[in-house]
């Protein structure tokens, strides 16, 4: 399916939450899960600061998405991402049985959507979700890019002074 | 690898959570973290009483081993669950870096360490764990076996009271 005004509005509260995580110093991923034209829940990345694997922006917002509609089955929602999910959160979005997963930029080391796998088109599976990649693609690249960018001289500079204290 | 003694010790520990979660009428999954030979975690599926899409027994007992041990790096745990991982599953164990996943049954619908995907062995992606199949596979999958037939008679209870009540 072709990307929609819908679609950019949205993503556009991914990209929010996207932000948030980059200010706790976590890479930058965000995801929101909409219902009915509505936001139902919100999520970024917090695998540091939660120390948990899982804590990725797209399982914590069905997690949250679930807990607000107080059932497991996610068939009437879109979820926004902006990073292409991984083999975690494409197989979750599969369980949860999403209707259709919208994602910013792909990944080319990670992504489960388009890029390594299909997971979401596989017909041995029990659930199949529409997908649309490269949604605000550049915006979303571009905060993953200043991140590592910025990460990169943070860790320059501490060494920097590792070697002075040496 | 080989399955060994301690194998069938820890699965017998990831059996006895599967039976807490039939217990519950949840699908009996069940799981354990192993690190230097204790059990750093246990998680058993609780999809229907959380309602929770992602709340299978490996994600719940990932997160606790991450609670309990502080950190989202498991390099040095053996996983053992009764059922062949999803794709959920087995991306959140490479998420998690874990060094080993033995499991019991396979998956012929969802499995994602050998059956329908081989996750763990992928080497575009950014770990690889090692994984052993079929330890105490009969046990297991006479577990989803008497799950399923006792569900499946309830239902037809449940379908004749309807009927009669029409």
């Amino acid at each position: 399916m072709e990307e929609s005004s819908e679609d950019l509005k949205w993503m556009d509260e991914a990209l929010k939450e996207a932000e948030k995580a980059g200010e706790i110093e976590e890479v930058p991923v965000g995801c929101v899960v909409v219902v009915d034209q509505q936001i139902v829940a919100r999520g970024y990345n917090k695998r540091e600061s939660l120390a948990d694997p899982t804590a990725h922006a797209e399982i914590l917002a069905i997690q949250q998405a679930s807990r607000n509609l107080q059932r497991w089955r996610l068939s009437d929602a879109t979820v926004y991402v902006t990073l292409e999910p991984c083999a975690m959160c494409a197989g979750a979005l599969v369980n949860a049985r999403v209707a259709r997963v919208v994602y910013g930029c792909s990944d080319p080391k990670g992504g489960a959507c388009d890029t390594l796998y299909q997971i979401g088109q596989d017909t041995r599976l029990n659930h199949r979700f529409e997908v649309t990649g490269g949604v605000r693609a550049e915006e979303a690249a571009q905060l993953l890019r200043d991140f590592f960018r910025e990460r990169r001289k943070k860790n320059k500079r501490r060494d920097g002074r590792e070697v002075e204290g040496a």
